[in-house]
């Protein structure tokens, strides 16, 4: 039994001045036209701004392909589709009589294209502020959560004291290989701890051993 | 010799509080610190958001499949050098000396990333509003270029209307495969027009179709 849209604007803790938008955001294209496909594409476009424009502003020393890696690590269907089972979104979804069957409510994909939908459906309804702001609200705690490589340390850095701190092995860098034209060069680079090993790559070595670093506090879960 | 910022923001119309921001989205990654990087990862963001937005009002019968095909029509590297030059931003380009001699000033990655980073640098001094405004500007005749498909009219009857018009051989469409769960298929079907084949993808038969027909379009200049 689906559950009343209005049930879920509690639980998001919004109001749509237009239901008709948000009975769309959670139909899922099983169900024909009007289903939330064109607001998922909507949704999907203001999620990465949002993002990009927070992390831009958390991160003042971050570079850019720091700022890209955390974005994706923030933005992603299995995380989006977490934050979904957070909503409890998946009792509301109206889905044709196959998805239902097959359990499409539980399904990844289908959770966090409808988290999508909502955020476009929103900004349909009240505007860009209203969906900005209901969308940090939503990451406000996985942004809180990225702390570590905030301020004036590095990933680097931070991997170093990591391990200092906690009297582990201390990280390796490798320089794997460098290739491209001179104005465009990639390295790339290995970084090991323990039997974990990670690859970053880079405009420069330092670059790439930055990214590396990156992806190994993100597998030490210290991201 | 490198023309004056100030030069540029009569050219492109705009000014800015803050000269800085203006500088850094100017200098290339060759200059080192204080680069366009970040700028041009926030500028990249808004850009795909607003576009993404514009493209969904103005298509209100496209579906999600044929507003990212459009979208990555207007917004790619190309489109955006192309745009970079009609606003002469190659003349106020800051280049390291080895940029410099190679005629960096003149590659496309490097006139898209500045003219993203202005983007962002313009998001930053005088907000989100001012800077879609802009970015709306200069899209304006690309936007307004893609009419074709705009209203009730879809790409297959516009591209079988283009033909017949012009008393060309009518597109041919064939299913190449099918593939993929039954809750998520994937279509692959081909448009034949005269020796010219695209390819489009999509849930449904028909919407693959309907993108092969958009790439068509798009080939015959017609989008």
């Amino acid at each position: 039994m689906v559950k009343s849209p209005d049930k879920l604007l509690k639980i998001v803790d919004l109001d749509f001045h237009n239901r008709a938008l948000l009975v769309s955001a959670l139909s899922h294209r099983s169900m024909g036209a009007g289903n939330n496909e064109r607001l998922e594409f909507l949704g999907d476009s203001i999620l990465g701004f949002v993002i990009a424009e927070q992390l831009y502003r958390q991160f003042p020393d971050a570079d850019e392909g720091i700022l890209s890696r955390l974005r994706a690590s923030l933005v992603n269907q299995k995380s989006l589709a977490d934050i979904a089972r957070e909503l409890t979104l998946g009792d509301f979804l109206i889905l044709g009589p196959g998805e239902l069957k097959s359990g499409g409510f539980r399904r990844d994909s289908i959770l966090s294209d409808a988290l999508e939908a909502l955020m476009g459906a929103l900004l349909k309804d009240q505007g860009f502020e209203a969906s900005k702001a209901w969308i940090l609200r939503l990451f406000a705690s996985r942004l809180d959560g990225l702390n570590l490589v905030n301020g004036k340390k590095d990933p680097k850095t931070l991997l170093q004291e990591l391990q200092q701190g906690s009297k582990k092995e201390l990280p390796e860098y490798k320089l794997k290989s460098q290739s491209g034209l001179p104005h465009k060069k990639v390295f790339v680079v290995e970084c090991h701890v323990s039997k974990q090993v990670v690859i970053g790559h880079g405009a420069s070595r330092k670059k790439a051993e930055q990214e590396a670093a990156l992806a190994m506090l993100d597998i030490l879960k210290q991201v």
